[in-house]
């Protein structure tokens, strides 16, 4: 069978040392990594089967990391991981949606590596990782001590290795001809599904030279009134002949996502929206400049915000976040943030979605740059002109 | 602002009455709901909004649901539910990936509903109820007695209404129409990608009549050798010129899913696939003349595997689940399954996919159907042939 593996053996090795690394410093002996993101970090693992319970575990006194899941999805471990055959574990179909818990089985992988009364870590707040999953658990084991390692893995995930970036410029070329092929097919009476399917094509049919990938969420298409509503869905309205669209699209490279937002109008836009439109692209470009090995998140928060307050503007929600390799339902890592009191200090191969959306009332404007921390300041990872685009 | 509400006011009381009238039969005096789609359900609530702390709080002495969430998924709120205005709260900013939780927030809302010695429901096992969700909720509310509703609206949605069928329909037409085009891209020599691309481009443009949305979990495009991984993502690379397919797809309207799979065999398949697709047919067949009202899902699965043990053939997995309101990152309702022990008795309404997967060795044919339960029998959703298409 066709190993499916986009990474070096070394850089999974490497990886693999840093977590074990700060699992001794925790004095962690078994890590149970419940967060997809970091199961396919750490082991190369893809495939939409999480929605099982499914796990990759890392113990001090083990080589490899171990897989398990369920039974059917032990051939998409064999073709997208590293490990030995071994190291696949799979439960049977019995505990899927049934009175049994696969915590249960799983609890028992922690007894074969030794860890009855072990030290053990579990992600308290990752999206896979339910109440009753650590109940279960927790009954499970009942001499183990178990504690919080939750963002353990996304805080070493947050430099990217230059083979990482290389997919995120990937990405981010898509992320482009999504932005190109939206803005192409907008028109008067195009319905707003419309718009959404074309984006949703070239998002999955990549460019010629790669495809892609889904995204952890659906593309944000917010149009007219409902422009206000970040997290909307497009209706089967035609767009009328004047409105405003801000399209929040992400192009995905191998589960890595890089976000772009541009805002269109459609029609003329009135002189003083084209006037926030510039006050937008001014302090994203200041933001951006600010941008450089040493300095904190915090401080490249202030370079926009300066640069918004000379015209008396503000921006209450953050200006942006860590991005990498992601799954749904979200791509912010959980990590830094480009706010104010984040002290995170920017590292080459940082890699964040800066998204100074501006909303005055009623109309927004939201012109978007993801970028890489490079050794001398940073690396756009899309190439669409910061503008707002008129049609 | 223009309300987008896909049901009758009345629907939406009958839904909740029948929700306080089960919580009231297991003494629970508020009901915090984590899972989008019991959200949706009996709220109407829809937007991509969940990956933050979000709830639906049903409180016996409250008269309305209150909705709670992120402050700038207020206007989706205000935009989606029919809720009153006083009933739409949301928390602040600061409480986003930072160190305050958005569970203190909420265990202020019961507080309010004067629940501090209050039997609280949660979804112990929901998607979107972590660990850490769990033990803030409690520490927040010490004295409240906490009790596990996991799935309480899950069995109240089962059954359908005549309007959610009518979406449900909708949503076939447009897995029909996903199925035609998936099915006219297949060719030789076309990438991977793009055949996912063009079922993605369909899924959201939906039909000339009405728009489809986006599916809980990406299409399944399985091919050649990894027709065996049955959530597996797809390549860049091209197909052969002769290939097996197996296409699980999904039209979404509203939220509401319905799921098609078909197997494509891309050149002339050999006698005994055929033959195998055949029995696989024949045996969905008699799985489907076998649903009636009165009967339980174990029976309907005996109907299925009697006809494939007439082949000297068995299935291991579950033939099928209850289908209706989803969101990622799965469809399934985590009720009734149609296997072997599942006692649930069928009534009309209810909606399952039916999946018999057939897998010998490295071979395997997915021909399925979703129905809903009728007075009489069933309805398929979807028109596409029960067959082997040949290409």
């Amino acid at each position: 069978m066709k190993k499916e593996l986009h990474f070096e053996r070394a850089e999974f090795a490497a990886r693999l040392a840093a977590v074990k690394k700060e699992m001794a410093k925790r004095g962690i002996d078994i890590l149970f990594l419940s967060e997809p993101p970091n199961q396919n970090y750490l082991t190369g693992y893809n495939a939409f089967s999480f929605y099982t319970p499914q796990m990759v575990i890392v113990a001090l006194n083990h080589d490899e990391p171990i897989w398990v899941g369920r039974f059917m999805d032990r051939v998409s471990a064999l073709m997208t991981t590293y490990l030995a055959d071994d190291n696949i574990r799979a439960y049977p179909d019995r505990y899927v949606q049934s009175t049994l818990s696969p915590y249960d089985f799983m609890a028992g992988l922690a007894k074969e590596l030794g860890g009855e009364k072990a030290r053990i870590g579990v992600e308290m707040g990752g999206y896979y990782y339910s109440a009753r999953a650590h109940a279960d658990f927790v009954r499970a084991l009942p001499l183990a001590n178990f504690v919080d390692a939750d963002l353990l893995v996304n805080w070493i995930r947050i430099v990217k290795s230059p083979a990482e970036i290389a997919l995120m410029r990937q990405a981010g070329c898509i992320a482009d001809a999504m932005m190109r092929r939206a803005i192409d097919e907008i028109g008067p009476g195009v319905r707003e599904c419309d718009v959404a399917a074309a984006a949703y094509h070239q998002m999955i049919s990549g460019t010629l030279d790669f495809g892609g990938s889904y995204s952890c969420s659906p593309p944000n298409i917010c149009i007219g009134e409902r422009a206000i509503a970040p997290h909307a869905h497009w209706t089967d309205e035609p767009l009328a002949s004047s409105t405003v669209l801000n399209l929040e699209l992400s192009g995905v490279r191998h589960r890595y996502q890089v976000p772009l937002s541009r805002t269109v109008s459609l029609g003329k836009p009135a002189r003083s929206y084209q006037k926030l439109a510039e006050i937008a692209v001014e302090a994203l470009n200041a933001g951006l400049e600010s941008v450089r090995p040493g300095r904190t998140c915090s401080e490249v928060e202030a370079g926009f915000s300066q640069a918004l307050a000379r015209h008396g503007l503000e921006k209450e929600a953050r200006l942006g976040y860590s991005i990498g390799v992601g799954f749904p339902p979200a791509v912010g890592e959980r990590t830094a943030s480009l706010r104010k009191g984040d002290e995170t200090v920017l590292r080459p191969g940082m890699v964040f979605h800066m998204m100074p959306g501006l909303w005055l009332d009623d109309v927004g404007i939201t012109i978007t740059q993801s970028f890489a921390v490079t050794d001398a300041g940073h690396e756009p990872l899309t190439s669409t002109p910061r503008t707002l685009f008129v049609k």
